[in-house]
């Protein structure tokens, strides 16, 4: 039924073949991204939501925004994608994520949290100025609800009375379990609410209360007033102005296609509150969703998982438990991501010293930094694309105030199947803008071991430490880390390439290539990548007049321009090229085969050095 | 009775005394902002408070944790400062926020706002994982409510129970008047409820109702719990988990006290509800209070303002309103700020194309993206400092999908007064690292008039125009614009100078030094400052064999380092030095005392050039 589903043929069944429709989805979605790998749990969850939502509205000329856009899958089958599922988050293929480029369905291009409100309601403005009368839906989970970016959108949409139509996919997760005062309060609801469809029959019992004589009365008017107002319908969204619906159940197409064509039909903003099961219909996924959330590759039929391997993150969760067992200043704050960033562990030995702030990047970030005032070591490990989202907290509240907060920044650099929205090769350049910030980068596990003990037990300041996703090691030996220094990992005269973190390993295999040549690289590893080593730098410069660059960054603002302003300022004349990602949207795709795209894999850059070398590097 | 005041003398005194204490706080600020110019309007509505404060709590034992900051200049008077606040925001006086380094009463540093809660927060986990018992208060004003990262930290505030004292200073009015749907809500809260001493009245009220019967009993008992709960109680702050408390008269010393010392005996996260006026204690502050919010010297007698000069901001704002008339596209955003960035008049003119979304960049940001998603082109003049608040936003939301959203950046590079918190020099260097961004620098209002129209009306994708704070011009005719064009200005083959926006006034004065010691400056001008010209800044630096960089911006990511890794990819020999603001905190001062402290004053570049040409300066 999925391939060749039009939107016609969709709005046309009835509930019967709705959720037929729903169960072959499912099983298209386990099969498919158990090969792909995934967002698997979301999208499970929100199976019957999403064909609600192609059944009641018109996309697209309806525009539907998601929040983070990981629960997507749904909407791409039923937008006729299904034929592409099978290339999903592979290199060529589709997005993991909604794009505008793939689809005019896709309303608008997302990956991080808590942005949905915020552009729907900028969408509902537009039609409204433009006189048009289509529906704008925003769709998010109640992690989204942890971050501040959606409050502000919906403190804007609701004093305006845009109509506008939110749905909330409470689950009670983000990537692990939610947490916070507002997880509490929906919790709250969810627990003292009879599902959408009594509170009709609420409202009639109050009708049916007898009136008493006339202080009773008024008693009892006041009574059912604040029973209407309060018991039923308060929730901190109509202290926001919303008018809200629910809680209704996620899996029960029937409810949630009344819900919708009821909040369709509302000319203010409306909230739906919809619960799901994440993972829903899929055992192993239901009994462990945080796993489910993104995976890799597994086997459908029993939802096995291939052995985990090492991983920087992993590494640097062991690292920080052996840090605090000695230093009882040191504690550890996430985003709601203490599985991805190898926090689980700690969070059990030190659950006094572990705080899960919510996807709250800011506020963990200045949270942070209250701490480091008080003189605590706060450790905050955060995806490099998600550290920018507190880039001015960063900036503001620790840097400024040379504040000791570590910020360990897993998923440095390319991160692959994710694309766009997830690469993390701006950070070395908007960490460079941040006073008093240093920025180190590993190149190995026993590395990273270092560099944490170094900035956490040893430096006084901002600090961070880039490593990449996966397990890329240098096979030099880069165990030992001494603050600012660089090291000659392979001392030559022909080229000097100087680089770090993932990178060095990309020289080592450049170095035997051109070996093959005959040349020979001296290799400079710069494990404090900022600031930079000038004497190093320099020197190794004057020694082979040929300087090339290699960084897990984009070239604007990183290494490779740091590097340049110190040679030509000091007057060194070398030759000099700087091998980056270039200042574009990085699409998706496997570490290798992006490297090869963007010109910063072994081939180009030998080739490179090859020619120039052959052709005599000095004749500028 | 204020210089020589101490913190014990201070306790010691009794309501009448605190009250006279009050009056001369106001005299002595409304006296010295006058001559020192600053926030005058927020410092008058906080002096009961703050002395409150001062009177319950044991600063500095207790934190205090401001939100801005701007509104700290009571507390600099009650804690030994009242001296030096003749030096208030001058060059080597005292900051117009809170330091650190300044004052251990000064807990935490801000600028920022909505950052109060976080840092507060972070405090009083580090304390209570240190086994102590002191208080910590936050303070913030209602306009930090529309800010995210404030939700954010009481979502996690308000789960934990933490002990937290939050202080609500509610005045209505951000810089201007706040908007919003929590605006709404604490209106309500005003309207609807006496203060705070009646709340104990109505419950003792409650506890009167006589209980007929036994179905009517259970109702009213009903009743007074649903009462107590919502009526009374229930706020959006209960909602979070906060015990509140309020309204309270926050010019009502004796009920401010009552309530402060209630609010320390709470082991949980309070909210303290206050009422302030704006301005309060002066006629002039109070009736024009935007004004009055951030101001330069005046004549304290009457209120009366110097007349105002033409700004780049005003320049913005009439431009602005020009290119509207014929082009209905055109929709203008503001975060806060209608007056700061010179919108009020677009605001009347054009009501349904003008958006007041708060102190909330990053909604702002999404929220513009969203509206060019659907055609529109967005306005969005920030400050370059609180541009930077929606970092994230800008490039994941804008740039990735390439939206043409218009970004004014005013008070980009030095904003004087305001110090390390405002500074407005990274802005160049973070915008760098965004896909697909243009960063246009304007050097005279026509040129600014020229690229508004250029922004607007020709380009398509995101795009930045930075102008400074005041209205520093070029003496050039700038008034041309073509994108991507360099502007040789002046042409000559001693050195050359390749400067944009404010500094191009620098590089002519410079050029006029160096004439008279007969040496001639090439000035190359690059109002499209990002990406850079290539070809033109090789041409000059093959001609001159001289180049400096001037630019008004830090150096690390700036316009110098992008053009020194161009010359140096290309194999240029020359003589280089990029002048810039060096990657640390700038102080404050005023434009012209910190371009020398930091070296990029005429002089000290003049000094530079002129050595460097006497010594031949192709000697590297």
């Amino acid at each position: 039924m999925i391939k060749g589903l039009t939107t016609d043929k969709l709005k046309n069944m009835n509930i019967d073949e709705l959720n037929i429709l729903c169960r072959e989805i499912r099983d298209f979605l386990i099969e498919n991204v158990s090969k792909t790998g995934g967002h698997l749990a979301p999208n499970l969850g929100v199976v019957e939501l999403t064909v609600a939502i192609h059944k009641v509205f018109d996309l697209p000329q309806d525009k539907l925004v998601f929040d983070v856009g990981h629960q997507s899958y749904v909407h791409k089958i039923l937008s006729g994608r299904a034929d592409k599922m099978d290339t999903l988050r592979q290199f060529g293929g589709i997005s993991g994520f909604p794009k505008r480029s793939e689809s005019e369905f896709d309303a608008f291009d997302t990956g991080h949290s808590s942005t949905s409100v915020s552009a729907a309601l900028g969408m509902a403005r537009a039609r409204d100025l433009a006189g048009k009368k289509n529906n704008i839906i925003a769709l998010f989970g109640d992690g989204a609800l942890t971050g501040g970016e959606i409050y502000e959108a919906m403190n804007d949409a609701g004093h305006t009375k845009t109509p506008l139509t939110l749905i909330l996919n409470d689950n009670a997760m983000s990537i692990s379990k939610n947490v916070g005062a507002v997880s509490k309060h929906l919790r709250k609801i969810r627990i003292n609410r009879v599902y959408f469809n009594s509170k009709r029959k609420v409202s009639g019992f109050l009708n049916k209360i007898p009136l008493i004589g006339k202080p009773i009365r008024i008693c009892i008017e006041k009574v059912k007033s604040v029973i209407r107002r309060y018991v039923i319908a308060t929730t901190v969204f109509e202290d926001l102005g919303f008018k809200y619906i629910g809680p209704v159940d996620g899996h029960d197409l029937k409810s949630l296609i009344d819900c919708l064509e009821y909040a369709k039909t509302e000319a203010k903003p409306v909230l739906l509150h919809v619960c799901t099961q994440k993972g829903k219909g899929y055992t192993p996924a239901e009994k462990d969703p945080s796993t489910f959330h993104g995976v890799g590759v597994f086997n459908a039929s029993d939802g096995k998982l291939p052995p985990l391997k090492n991983s920087y993150s992993s590494q640097f969760g062991k690292t920080l438990i052996d840090i605090a067992r000695d230093n009882d200043k040191v504690v550890a704050i996430t985003c709601a991501m203490p599985d991805g960033t190898g926090l689980v562990e700690f969070s059990k030995l030190y659950r006094d010293r572990f705080f899960d702030v919510g996807i709250a990047e800011q506020h963990g970030v200045t949270f942070a930094a209250g701490m480091a005032a008080s003189g605590f070591i706060p450790v905050i490990p955060l995806y490099s694309t998600f550290l920018q989202r507190a880039y001015d907290q960063a900036l503001h509240d620790v840097c400024l105030q040379n504040l000791h907060v570590v910020f360990p920044i897993d998923r440095a650099g390319i991160v692959g199947a994710d694309g766009e929205t997830h690469q993390g090769v701006y950070d070395l350049s908007y960490l460079s803008t941040m006073p008093n910030m240093t920025v180190l980068s590993a190149s190995s596990f026993a590395q990273l071991d270092s560099m944490l003990r170094y900035a956490i037990n040893v430096h006084n300041g901002p600090i961070a430490i880039r490593y990449p996703r996966g397990n890329t090691e240098s096979s030099f030996d880069t165990s030992d880390f001494e603050y600012g220094k660089a090291y000659v990992r392979n001392a030559s005269s022909d080229v000097s390439i100087i680089a770090s973190g993932r990178m060095l390993k990309r020289a080592e295999e450049i170095s035997e290539t051109l070996a093959k040549e005959n040349f020979t690289a001296e290799i400079i590893e710069l494990p404090t990548v900022f600031p930079v080593n000038e004497k190093a730098v320099t020197e190794t410069a004057q020694k082979t007049k040929f300087v090339i660059t290699l960084e897990d960054n984009i070239k604007s603002g990183g290494m490779g321009e740091h590097i340049a302003e110190i040679l030509l300022s000091q007057g060194i004349v070398c030759k000099f090229k700087a091998f980056a990602f270039p200042c574009e949207p990085i699409v998706h795709g496997t570490v290798g085969e992006l490297d090869e795209k963007y010109g910063v894999d072994t081939v180009t850059v030998s080739e490179y050095i090859i020619k120039e070398l052959k052709n005599g590097k000095n004749q500028t």
